[in-house]
């Protein structure tokens, strides 16, 4: 493999010392970017972009011939392994992803496709190749998966929801039911992260965006427990380096100690958690994650800028703070406010690793 | 006045010693009572029902008619204050709220109403009065606002909204216009909640259904600022008897601490947040409204009554616990799913008022 050239985001993953710190967006790759929108075009549906490594490829290099990211990561979607399981993704315009089947039952659930991500989901490890490959050692590149509750959360609501009635209503009703979903998801996540990481992803993101809609108590039964369980199964090195995780739970600023101990290298942070108070309360036990509104971004770049500057300060000193957004980027951004968002950090943030 | 012959809720809210833990539900009168629904239709759409006296009365007392709940809440909307500020207040069926005109620049803001609550809210002042009255003492009456920030996010939106795209950028671009707007509206809360206490209400909540939106630094400056200013202009006391406020962030669970001193007597918490956690953080300094998930209610009556004793072990001994919902209830819920609720609340509380 080609050596690294820039190891900024990896080594802050690690709490080891950058000359700044180091940036990424989530959905840096997307819809604000008119060459996005131009491949996904021709790609046809939103699937067949994730499906074909060579267009996965392109558009999870776009925004790095426009930025200077310290990380690319894959183009795919959360929702790639209960479509192997047999659920049949597909998604409507405006509308979100839906599948054709559910599981509510221990028949849906006794149904479902026992799935090996190396075979089942080449077209990913495909993706992840020619990144990998097309990348040259620019950057690193970040695998990622959505977690076992969020994943649970689509395949028994069937798609997106508002209140979670139908998940929730299993968890509470039949506990027993929803562990073994959870069990079977939480392998397959990690099989999936680690095939991933054998195909060249040099760090792993688990996007648990779903998690900060339950309670204390049942965000540790059914989210984080089965987080941790795929992170103790992660292979630690490849190619002969760490190769970090963070786990993601939006809407879980609440739960930070805990989460800090479910043994990833790096906790990401929504916009809502005060990244002075977090780094206060977990103090070098992980690194942090975040965390801008992104919202902040259809603000004026002299209002981004002092976004920036402030929660540079609220870090503080050291290493342990990758730049990102609190959430994914939206499509309307104007990708000159993205550039205003870079340049801060890049240009604010030195000052912070200095010794 | 007739004297009050169940004042377990307003004691609990001050601190004082009470019998077992007071309840009520957020939307408890609401669409998943067949009796609600009837009425519903008789009044036409649903602001012909707030502007009923008789029929928003008879909405209000429906829940109490089934369950014995420690207090009555005003049925009406969040959203009367924008409406008499001249926006044009309607509903499309499964659409949620929607306004006629919006509030997005100087120009907007200029061309709002001065209104006068009792005057310009008198339907509100009619209900409150119509459902003292029909009360007769059994129960006290909460009146209620949306919060400032609430209330701006719908006015500049136009409605509902995913992201908050508008309102947000508002405040980050325009903060002098923002702080404006939200300075008119806490000023027509304060004039509104105190039209309500005169009228009748014995206790009053601050509904900030979207200060979750928010940073934790935008929190403070746009949400908590403007409630703290309402609060302060509230009477302390009415017909000899001291007016509690409620403040409830959802969302706001990272923030009790400066929720807890911005002057209120309770701080309402949803479910994301531990109570024991959360009585732990603040002390006595307030008392704490919550926090069943409402989804809790889709599950078996067995598994609510599990639910209800770990919440009252949660908060644990003494006064200063009223216990709700974390969120209003969803149609849906089967009205027997409520009965259990309520009977585990008044079974399993009285131990932990004992001396």
């Amino acid at each position: 493999m080609t050596e690294l050239k820039n190891d900024r985001f990896l080594r802050a993953l690690l709490r080891q010392p950058v000359d700044r710190t180091p940036l990424w967006m989530m959905r840096q790759a997307g819809r604000y970017l008119p060459e996005y929108r131009a491949t996904r075009k021709q790609a046809g549906s939103f699937l067949d972009l994730c499906k074909n490594a060579e267009l996965a490829c392109e558009v999870t290099l776009q925004p790095l011939r426009r930025y200077p990211m310290d990380a690319a990561i894959l183009f795919s979607d959360i929702l790639t392994i209960p479509d192997a399981l047999g659920l049949g993704l597909y998604f409507e315009e405006g509308e979100g992803p839906r599948f054709r089947k559910t599981v509510r039952s221990a028949e849906d659930l006794a149904g479902l496709n026992d799935i090996k991500a190396a075979d089942d989901l080449s077209y990913v490890m495909d993706a992840v190749r020619t990144i990998r490959n097309a990348l040259n050692g620019a950057v690193p590149l970040i695998g990622f998966s959505g977690s076992p509750w969020t994943l649970a959360t689509y395949m028994v609501e069937g798609g997106s929801s508002k209140d979670f009635s139908r998940v929730k209503s299993m968890a509470y009703d039949k506990p027993e039911l929803m562990h073994e979903l959870l069990t079977v998801l939480a392998d397959a996540v990690a099989d999936y992260l680690t095939a991933q990481i054998e195909a060249g992803a040099q760090a792993v993101q688990i996007f648990d965006t779903w998690g900060g809609s339950l309670s204390a108590a049942a965000y540790k039964e059914f989210s984080l427990k089965y987080m941790q369980r795929i992170v103790a199964r992660l292979p630690r090195e490849s190619e002969g380096r760490a190769v970090p995780v963070i786990v993601f739970t939006k809407g879980g600023g609440q739960w930070l100690p805990v989460i800090a101990d479910c043994g990833a290298h790096a906790v990401g942070i929504d916009w809502t958690t005060d990244i002075a108070a977090a780094r206060q309360l977990i103090g070098d036990r992980v690194a942090l994650q975040g965390n801008m509104d992104p919202m902040m971004l259809f603000a004026s770049p002299t209002r981004i800028r002092d976004e920036v500057a402030s929660i540079l300060a609220g870090f503080g000193h050291g290493s342990g703070h990758v730049f990102n957004l609190g959430h994914g980027i939206t499509p309307g951004v104007n990708p000159d406010h993205v550039t205003a968002f870079v340049d801060a950090v890049i240009e604010l943030s030195p000052q912070y690793h200095q010794s």
